[in-house]
């Protein structure tokens, strides 16, 4: 199976069977991982590997206590990590200066390349996976949780194990919705109806606004699932732990 | 050619032959990438396509002038985009809020996880492919240029085109430098002569502490190559950008 084939059928994996995942398996996949492209060849991540039933538990409750979480036979967080890097400069008699948000950005940047090839290798060995996206809602206790020091944030978590399910293959927006030649070119009406037609159209999708009590899927995204207030509360929570880690100093 | 053996050598590539990147084939890439995990299924990301030689060009300054800008066939400057997906909320009746910092985020994390599986796709073909660390230093060169409205930002730029180079492979740092079982393990002195000791040793980087007039590898980093100073200055840089696009109002 080549990658080509494997993202043709990808989807989100959220169900794991018992079949254990080996740290063999495991540990060379993530090395593997570490070909992928990196500021200055630095290395900006750290990985967090969970496979201590009490250590998944108490990180469920910081995602929501979503099932996969204590389901999953693996857990990886993956970390923008400027600690290392700078323990080595001052072990160095260097002066190192990445307490800020550019350094913040590099190191994230990094973390997320470096765990979307850990995806990309493990779907195309058949593994399942999926990324929660609560790692930055609750940033503090998986800071405390994984004990994570100053200059080192939680960017990224990964359930990872053999697939229990096949889910229906999401839908996804035609490449003409965003892709731009030369410049960006804005949306008209037209545009968006057409972009947004399929979406809205799929019956699940009509059920979510049923279920929802909504006029149209738009509004089950900024009332329900995504909303301003929450938005606005949860970026108060981040800039906290981005200054508690020491990036915003 | 699998993802996992392509992985083993891959390298950035800088120099490209003059063999064609066909749309076909540039598409299809993109097309497939958007298969990549993305927050809500809102794939919260554009790609500016440039082709022109003149828009290469305006682009080239803010990327400083790097070579391989201009000689590419292709660059690509994948933008955080929560302006598509405000739109259709607008034109739905829906209020979108995603004017702040964990909705930027958010949009950058599906940006660069988008980023990162076509990186995969197109190496896996045979393309080569080259980040360039520039596009967070001069957002605001790249935003004119390409005409970024609004809730869009720049935040990986690639070049694209047939290999016409093969540099050797870089060193990573081991496994086991960037590996944490349950908790973060902080680092000794031992472990980073440890972890470091290959890249320190490496001839290619005693030249560089030797033409850098320095005392050790660490020390290139951090007076020369990512400065305190530097990192200090395009911090405020970004956040103005940030700012004037409207995440942090």
């Amino acid at each position: 199976m080549t990658l080509i084939d494997s993202i043709k059928t990808r989807r989100s994996i959220r169900r794991y069977s018992d079949k254990e995942v080996t740290d063999s398996l495991l540990n060379e996949l993530l090395d593997l991982s570490a070909r992928t492209q990196t500021m200055g060849n630095l290395q900006l991540y750290s990985v967090v590997v969970t496979r201590d039933k009490e250590m998944k538990q108490k990180l469920a409750p910081a995602h929501f206590n979503q099932p996969m979480v204590t389901g999953a036979p693996v857990m990886l967080t993956i970390c923008a990590d400027w600690n290392r890097t700078t323990r080595w400069c001052q072990e160095r008699n260097a002066q190192p200066g990445y307490d800020n948000l550019l350094s913040f950005l590099n190191a994230a940047s990094d973390a997320l390349l470096y765990a979307q090839t850990f995806c990309n290798l493990a779907e195309e060995r058949g593994l399942g996976v999926c990324y929660l996206g609560t790692t930055l809602y609750n940033p503090d206790a998986i800071i405390d949780t994984l004990k994570l020091p100053r200059l080192v944030m939680p960017i990224a978590t990964l359930t990872v194990g053999w697939p229990d399910e096949q889910p229906a293959l999401n839908d996804r927006l035609p490449l003409a919705s965003f892709l731009h030649k030369e410049t960006y070119r804005d949306y008209s009406v037209k545009d968006i109806n057409l972009y947004y037609n399929l979406k809205e159209s799929l019956i699940e999708n009509q059920e979510f606004v049923r279920i929802n009590k909504k006029e149209n899927l738009a509004q089950v995204y900024t009332d329900c699932r995504y909303t301003s207030t929450d938005n606005e509360a949860i970026s108060k929570t981040l800039l906290a732990a981005l200054c508690r880690q020491g990036f915003l100093d």
